[in-house]
């Protein structure tokens, strides 16, 4: 049984770290990430350098990775601008990023879903001829933090857009992470219909702590790609100091406790999360990097 | 629905804790708890003095509480006189434990597990004269920290053995928090072929942050008593400072954003933990407690 874990804690991990960190310091923590054996990560997102002042040094990192070798890197572009500079620092893959929700678009990018999407009909037309593959965001999958509840055809309708226009696999963003198990079952019972289960990953937050238990759902219903951040860096922009992405050590810990295998060697992964818990200079959020943690010191 | 949620932080959560509480400070938070809506509190143990100092005002606190009225008291007693002890002070019921690994039986009470249950023998015989309930608490049920992975078999002849002496309910302690879903259905698929699903609790750890998972999965097996306590107070005694017991905030979010109503208010629940909080003067580590937190913070 094979697991994708796209490690998304050098981008939206360290989005929503209030403290910047250097390019010389992201790029030995992805190396890090990169020896514990992930082979999925997600470096940075080409946005104007203004708008989120912790990625601005999109470029500057991307030159320190190898983007060609045996890990797959990729960058979010949010437009056709930030394709060009993924593609022109040699991204094999990208990712766009909407969501269900019309009022969490409008504030978060000030579009309609539906001109969002229209945005990236570019990017999609020029990452076929570049031979980039396109990973599709889809936030506020079960709840939207200004409408509540979202319609599971909402999301199903949005990713088969993507999937028309060629993204090769849907991330499920369970954004605000106040989503439960029963709640992600309905979801993927819908989705599952219309969509093959290779197609999906879970991008599930652990801010009220059923991060895993919606990873063991969706998990028993077919998925096998899911995102996570090391250490459970990032917050949630909705509750700020709360708990944010699933963490890494967590997802690697509840797999490799099932006797599903991901690859990755724990210990070097808590060796990686520490690095970066020292340069945020807070304590992560994440249970099984914690315990590693508190076992070591004792 | 109805879900049973024995609430076990003034107990098991305070025994944990480093910071000595006073017996006012106990009593308040109590009453905090029932406020709440909690109908299941095990308020202390009646242990001599000398071996837990957190919990060496027993009958002083036992004192302090209604336990002649709606709401469920118990005590944990280790020894006939512990039961003598919560008798006379008025307890409607009391809890007794062993557990399902010879080293962790050794190593905890000095016992083996035959032996555990021998001494238990009397405290049957007389709650069953005295009317009063006996609750039966099995330890370790999936990993061991001595001697590793513990067999399903040896869990269920345990759990027969107390349920035969009287035991109105066996809550099965996931002691160390290593265990995952796919392992608590294993143990339960054992189980529920001799024991009925109503006479089984589920008692977990959130040391790793598998907690909620393991919840889910036995809840979807029929299981309707979880332990928990408020804020997710206490700890793990083999990784200190880790995260400890399953947080009644986090179960109660879980079971009330499934549809499954607990009678527990949120807030008011958030208001005791909150109060312990303040009272142990560390940050607690339930994440629904601390995105509350953080809310009310922003």
């Amino acid at each position: 049984m094979k697991v994708k874990i796209t490690e998304v804690g050098p981008r939206d991990g360290l989005q929503n770290e209030k403290r910047p960190v250097s390019t010389e310091i992201k790029s030995e923590y992805i190396q890090r990430l990169v020896r514990a054996g992930l082979k999925n990560i997600e470096a940075t997102s080409f946005v104007k350098k203004d708008a989120i002042p912790q990625l601005a040094d999109a470029a500057e990192l991307s030159a320190l990775l190898d983007l060609k070798g045996n890990v797959r890197y990729s960058a979010l572009t949010p437009n056709l601008k930030g394709y060009e500079a993924a593609r022109s620092a040699g991204y094999p893959e990208v990712a766009v990023f909407t969501a269900a929700s019309e009022s969490f678009t409008k504030k978060n990018i000030n579009r309609t879903i539906a001109e969002s999407i229209e945005g990236f009909q570019e990017i999609f037309k020029l990452a076929k001829q570049d031979g980039i593959q396109v990973r599709g965001y889809v936030s506020t999958v079960i709840d939207c933090p200004y409408e509540g509840k979202i319609d599971p055809k909402k999301v199903l309708e949005v990713s088969k857009v993507l999937l028309d226009l060629g993204a090769y696999e849907i991330s499920l963003g369970e954004t605000i992470g106040t989503g439960v198990p029963a709640e992600v079952e309905k979801l993927l019972e819908l989705l599952l219909k219309e969509i093959p289960a290779d197609k999906l990953a879970g991008h599930f937050h652990d801010t009220y702590g059923m991060a895993i238990a919606n990873v063991e759902k969706a998990f028993s219903m077919g998925l096998r790609s899911f995102d996570s951040s090391s250490g459970g860096l990032g917050g949630c922009p909705y509750a700020k100091g709360a708990a944010g992405n699933l963490a890494t050590d967590d997802l690697v810990y509840f797999l490799e406790k099932s006797g599903i295998k991901t690859g990755v060697d724990p210990g070097l992964l808590w060796e990686a999360s520490a690095f970066m818990e020292n340069a945020l200079a807070r304590e992560l959020q994440s249970r099984t990097y914690l315990a590693t943690k508190k076992k070591r010191e004792s």
